[in-house]
């Protein structure tokens, strides 16, 4: 019987499909770390992540996942026995609680609900009701639910109290923009795996001088999370890592750095919304609900409410299994309810028309009332409408 | 002018030159973590580990360097205030004392001299010494000086005074032996870019029970490297990760143990021991003093003091950057004392011909009375002499 499905898709929010050039250097001969062509190369990845944080902070790598860099501002900015306050909106945010309570720090955890926004108004109220907090951890772009949330005014509403703000920015850096400095956030923390369009591996934190200035008087900091040494090595010149540098995944990232480099940072922002507002128009033709707020904001996930007459567990399975296509399902509270849509990083109008695609003919295969091809249609519309490039680009 | 010396040479202890197919491998597109096809590379891959390290203990992945794996042993056995002993000989060894007192322990620390070995005796006389010490960090092949430590005799003397010893086998696993359930070794700690011939970003531990019941009762565990957590993850079948696992390294890694299984375990212990008798044999030949015990089991890597009528620093360097071969000089207290010539991982026979034979080259070039030919003419003697397999392997 013949297959048609045997080409594979990666549709989730990291690992995020890489460009074959980004894969393509990780086959090159390894270098040694302290080789002149390592050093330049990762001089050159330090230097472009400045660019894509839109920061002049050092923007600290560590050989680990986004969680890693986490615990880094967790292990870095509280104090055990003091209070940090938590404002999160879905699992990853959780992430945060957790580790606060992992070191000891009294946990004040303002949850906004699974698929809510944080509101900076409630955050303004807690910091001025609990004055002694000196540390707010947040989310830019809560991958379980797709919300993203408003890290300008979240930021405004931490300093008003004098306090510093971290930022888990790991899906939502270079989707949907966080210019750290402008906005004056404290700590912007990523992730290699998802717009950075990189392997899963690289973490990074972005202290400014007032989380730094925290850091160093800090009783404990870890060792390996240890913003000091890592800053002092970075500051060197040539730049040295207190560690050995994972040397393939910094080689994939300066390539990536470089094509987002290339695209420019307010093309790659402007792609990410119109592929957003793509897959909000194909939900909306296939009257599906969408899950969660619903503003223009959320160009990371699109996550869609799966009608009541399927089972949410069989969507990411059948377009898996049957149609070769990955998309994620809900985690934790959301398992089985929802249905998430990436479109964070190497994704294109034709990703979205893919998958779009698969998920008509899947929720068809399941018994749901769906005509094919409205939802692409709606998609091909929102492209059309935007115009094409006059040229490719080479 | 015509250049013979274009070729580029990787001879360093870490990162070590990657088999091709393990550089391959990394060039496929990524996978999702929780596809079936990662879940089976991951599975395998956990499973070879467990050969390499010659245990039935879980043996924990992190997205971390080496370093990193250390780091999760100090925060799942040591406690704030509470004696730990290393047992160090040189600058890998210090990293544990470093993490001891990051960590808050009441650090006991012997220090052996860099390039001597850790005598079991003093270690048992310590031990005896400080009834109070629950747990011990040492290291099997101290990369800075080329000195492999008796971990046996080590852990015996541990065992004796009731503490657990926890060993930092970064660049000894799969060089030299540590079978861990054979020595009861209650920890081995490693990372995957010596001897796993695979990219640096890995990191490994393979606490017994004794390691985990201590860890379950620990106060403070830390989050990203608590044992607990990962290895809840590991045990579930299929096992998970719990933070998004480095999938291109891991992609290596198992094509790297792949290739370690065919070989064979002993077989890559006896090439490691061929490659280093060569480089001794060769270094006595050239009458150069070897930095360190002279034993037989210094087989990952070959540390040379270097004549003083050379300044150290110019031998690797001009090694690099006239011949295109990259060795390690010294570091720490052996800045430009000593050279270091690695043969662990993926190394053979002509790997150390074309080290040796560049060194020659150096020193003459450096003004020292070195007969071409002679270090080489001795490491081709312990080949021929070795025999040579009937068939070379596919």
């Amino acid at each position: 019987m013949a297959n048609p499905y045997l080409k594979q898709y990666l549709m989730t929010a990291g690992p995020t499909p890489l460009p074959p050039a980004v894969s393509q250097v990780m086959a090159e001969p390894i270098l040694y770390h302290r080789s002149p062509a390592f050093i330049e190369v990762y001089a050159r990845a330090l230097g472009r992540l400045k660019l894509v944080f839109q920061t002049q902070n050092e923007v600290l790598g560590f050989a680990s996942s986004g969680s890693g860099a986490m615990e880094s501002a967790v292990a870095n900015l509280t104090r055990p026995g003091e209070p940090a306050l938590v404002a999160s909106c879905g699992k990853f945010g959780e992430r945060w609680a957790e580790l606060c309570q992992a070191y000891g720090a009294e946990l004040l955890h303002h949850e906004a609900g699974w698929g809510e926004k944080v509101d900076p108004a409630d955050l303004d109220r807690l910091l001025g009701e609990n004055p002694g907090v000196e540390v707010v951890f947040t989310t830019l772009a809560e991958t379980s639910t797709g919300v993203v949330n408003d890290v300008r005014e979240l930021t405004a509403a931490a300093h008003r109290h004098g306090a510093l703000i971290a930022v888990d920015a790991i899906s939502g850096l270079a989707a949907v923009p966080i210019p750290q400095d402008e906005w004056g956030v404290d700590v912007v923390v990523s992730g290699s795996q998802k717009a950075l369009m990189s392997p899963p591996g690289l973490g990074f934190a972005s202290p400014n001088e007032a989380a730094l200035g925290r850091a160093a008087t800090a009783p404990r900091r870890g060792y390996y999370f240890d913003w000091l040494k890592t800053v002092a090595g970075q500051r060197k010149d040539p730049p040295d890592s207190p560690f050995t540098p994972a040397v393939s995944a910094w080689m994939a990232l300066n390539v990536a750095l470089g094509m987002i480099e290339e695209e420019g940072l307010e093309q790659v922002f402007e792609r990410h919304q119109l592929l957003g507002r793509a897959a909000r128009a194909a939900v909306a033709a296939l009257e599906l609900d969408r899950f969660g707020p619903h503003d223009d904001g959320a160009n990371v996930v699109t996550a869609i409410a799966l009608p009541d007459t399927v089972d949410g567990s069989d969507v990411p399975k059948t377009m898996r299994d049957r149609y070769g296509v990955t998309i994620a399902g809900g985690q934790g509270q959301l398992k089985g309810k929802i249905a998430r849509i990436a479109h964070c990083g190497y994704f294109g109008a034709f990703d979205i028309v893919t998958t779009i695609s698969a998920l008509e003919m899947t929720l068809r295969e399941l018994g749901a009332d769906v005509e094919l091809g409205v939802g692409v249609g709606a998609a091909q519309r929102v492209f059309l409408d935007a115009g094409v490039p006059v040229a490719a680009p080479a």
